[in-house]
């Protein structure tokens, strides 16, 4: 079953002290996590907008039947590398739900919200 | 096809000046939307926790093949018909992607964040 990490290409991320003065981060962190991932059912897809504008960029994990999970706050060149972690640890995992001891800082810090899987039924 | 109102049960909203004061709106939420469908393809379920705690209550619009729509701020009382009428509109759409002139302002206003279906592909 394919994880498939969305990574938002649209973030603006402010570069200076003013609100002209920005990067797109996202390309790269596309990048970077593709250049780090093997032959390991994890995919990596850009993505035109998660809606996560004010905390630059934003990464969401998914696969079928598991909980989502939307990370904010993603350096491409300080978070690649815990990103693919954090993607092979949901991936392994039964229901999406990463072990608070294997969540990489970015992961902990990060989380902007999360979405349980379609079949999800309220708990009795 | 269902569409799938999550309701986030545990957000806390702060009634007072204090930590310590705050109720839980979700379950209350889940009430008033139950009492307004129909047999109309929507269904609401009770979900333990959408992690964006910051801005209760939370939901999430979802079906099979649409983009997620997470929206927060959600008041039990003022919201209820707005997020219902929402979830029509998405019940409604090819995509999940509701135009802008059938959101209500408490869905302009909330969205948290979007994820696309998983068979979304990069656009070239």
């Amino acid at each position: 079953m394919t994880t498939t990490i969305f990574v938002c290409v649209s973030c603006r991320r402010g570069s200076g002290g003013n609100d002209e003065s920005f990067d797109r981060p996202g390309p790269a962190l596309v990048q970077a996590i593709e250049s780090r991932l093997r032959d390991d059912g994890v995919a990596v897809t850009a993505v035109d907008c998660l809606a996560v504008c004010k905390r630059p960029c934003t990464v969401a994990l998914c696969a079928a039947d598991k909980w989502t999970y939307l990370i904010g706050d993603i350096d491409p060149d300080s978070h690649a590398d815990e990103i693919v972690a954090a993607a092979l640890s949901f991936a392994a995992s039964d229901n999406g739900i990463v072990p608070w001891r294997e969540r990489p800082p970015s992961f902990r810090k990060g989380v902007i919200a999360r979405v349980p899987p379609a079949n999800h039924k309220e708990m009795q």
